[in-house]
């Protein structure tokens, strides 16, 4: 605890003035600060993952110094996402328990292991939890921003060596999520999966680069391409469908349609870029959200995206596209198990089925340019920001996401 | 009956010489012809289809003169398709009874009703299922060869004014089929759905792009577009399958791995340009041929082709797919009812699910260029005849169908 302590301690500075005069009783900050965590095991807070449906647990944890290929960070902020409610529910067929949830986050980087060379100690960093090595078969194809890197073994919890940089005050091993973990003061990550950024932007917006803002984004711009006087429908409202939204403006789309049964998001939408919504529960009797879309657009969009993860608005997402052209790409998570389906006459008669992760963005060479239409005003990331709080109160941030009118609530350490 | 015999007589040549020198007697045989049916009802041998599941009655119908925008065909040659079995079936949900079927077929203009300027009398011709209208919303789109101008009657078995052209020898109306009805010695089809071809081109090989071999040879090089080193793997290897093979050879696939339960499909896919052969009911056991595929292509598959019309089938294509930008195009027609379905993973992940018809070509701008590559023997086509048969042999030539070896049973009139 206490290294933790000393380096959070709010003053430092004060702290680091007062040893300028004093350099044989104790080191300078920046040398003790080295010589007390790099290579060395760092114990700090993190909220603990143990059972799916469970709060989570804040607690000090241990963890390890980067190996060969890793980078340690000190998480400065994080987001909660609904894939992080997601894996705590149960759902996913690849959640892993004890575990440190969180992959949204944004913070400096700590320490690097052996052979890092794309980041360095006091970069400012996103941790990606879709990793870009740049040499992998996925990387080189120029079709994907899928990684085939750290795939495996990200899957399954660990690190690429297979095994985990957490332990719990007990000595338990805590898996790793998503290759981010960013439900911890620090954290371990390959250095496939980071990126370092333009310090000059402020952590606590960009950290919702590391997913929901990127994801949605991307996907209109990169995986479906939308371009000018196209039609777009977008079903749910959250981060990652209110992205989509600013996405298809950017581009001109002439029709930006946000569907969702909450009624509160209509003014959101439209602050985002939505031309239209339709909140489908409330149709006239027999008229289903695939009639009304495709009377709303003279035989139906160009693109339309599932940001939902639920199956049957999938299946209504493709229908409610354009014969002969339209394509529906498939963003949400759904749970475990779940299968879409549709008549294989709608795919012969022109419709396309795809699917989008991270927006379709390779995460170290992107970013950047994300970091930079965020600061030239192009791309809205504060405006998702609906509460902030401290990291000691995630589980309330958890329950955030149940609330209407919540978009990104951001934790601070 | 009288004007059929006369017009198909075998020594039609004699009798016009003899003519010659008996102008006032009886007109020359153009204008006799002309007479004779221009305008007019035509009675002739048509193959009609009472109901599902029962052979078709060969018998004198009525052919109604083509009203404004319409086109009588004289057939010459029609082949037999699987989808003509399909409706026969009673698995059409669009299927209506009687009807005459057939809709791969090659003819001659016999007349040309009102305002039509694309063909002309005695012009060659393949009469289109997928019409090519030029001015609607889709054929203007350039995004697909889907045409919207005559697409709800066809699908009612009616011609653009909602009426039929073929009547039985009691006076009942006749339905059409997918625009064409080539089992009817005369058809009357839509200006828009037929297309002149240069008329050295044998009507008994190019029947077959009617149908089969553009659509699988177009779901290669144009709804796919395959390119140099690819791997591909074609689900049936039918008069579809093998002309998806053909233009994946053309392209210079990497790999082409026709799947197929039936053993005796394997010596004709190789010669049609298949690399490898894969029975999925003969896999060791346990191992499934989605797993089969992705193991014999390091991961998985560029392009993947459904042309069985098996939806379980569709789904293992798409799965055998590539993570990251394989494509599963579904050319198969599945029966009514049936509904494809998968893990939205495996679309998240960058596979894309998509379908073609007709092959993505534009039945009138694009036939010329097929004609030239059959031609140019770039194109394989006679190879698919593997029966010939007079018209009255045609429940002969629907039985073929279920012959392990039948790729294409071509009947003449």
């Amino acid at each position: 605890m206490f290294c933790k302590r000393l380096i959070n301690c709010p003053s430092l500075q004060l702290l680091k003035t007062s040893f300028v005069y004093r350099p044989q009783a104790i080191p300078p900050i920046n040398l003790f600060r080295k010589m007390s965590t790099v290579g060395k095991p760092i114990e700090c807070k993190a909220a603990i993952s143990y059972k799916p449906k469970a709060p989570l647990v804040i607690d000090t944890i241990t963890v390890d110094p980067p190996k060969a290929h890793e980078v340690r960070i000190k998480i400065v902020n994080t987001a909660i996402c609904h894939t992080d409610a997601y894996t705590l529910s149960g759902n996913d067929s690849e959640g892993m328990f004890p575990c440190i949830l969180g992959h949204e986050g944004s913070g400096i980087v700590e320490s690097v292991g052996p052979d890092v060379t794309t980041v360095k100690v006091g970069d400012h960093v996103i941790p990606l939890y879709t990793a870009e090595c740049g040499v992998c078969k996925f990387c080189k194809s120029g079709k994907t921003n899928l990684c085939g890197s750290v795939r495996a073994t990200q899957g399954k919890g660990v690190m690429p060596d297979g095994t985990v940089r957490f332990h719990n005050s007990k000595g338990e091993a805590l898996y790793h999520f998503m290759g981010c973990s960013t439900f911890s003061e620090y954290t371990v990550v390959a250095d496939v999966s980071v990126v370092a950024i333009d310090p000059t932007a402020p952590l606590e917006s960009v950290c919702l680069l590391g997913c929901g803002v990127t994801t949605g984004y991307g996907a209109a711009i990169k995986t479906a391409d939308v371009q000018k006087g196209d039609t777009v429908a977008v079903f749910g409202a959250g981060t990652v469908g209110l992205s989509v939204v600013q996405g298809a403006q950017s581009r001109e789309a002439s029709k930006i349609i946000v569907v969702d049964i909450n009624d509160n998001k209509e003014t959101v939408s439209r602050q985002f870029g939505a031309t239209d919504f339709v909140n489908p529960t409330k149709l006239p009797e027999g008229q289903t959200i695939v009639d009304k879309l495709i009377e709303m657009t003279d035989g139906g969009l160009e693109f339309t995206f599932d940001c939902t993860g639920n199956v049957q608005v999938m299946r209504n997402a493709l229908e409610a596209c354009h014969k002969g052209w339209g394509q529906s790409i498939i963003i949400g998570v759904a749970d475990a198990g779940k299968e879409i389906s549709t008549r294989p006459f709608q795919l012969v008669t022109g419709r396309v089925w795809k699917g989008s992760a991270f927006g379709g963005i390779k995460g170290r060479s992107e970013m950047g340019g994300l970091i930079k239409d965020y600061q030239n005003k192009k791309l809205k990331v504060d405006e998702f920001i609906t509460a902030r709080r401290t990291f000691d109160e995630i589980n309330e941030g958890f329950e955030d996401l149940h609330n209407g009118t919540c978009l990104r609530t951001v934790l601070k350490f």
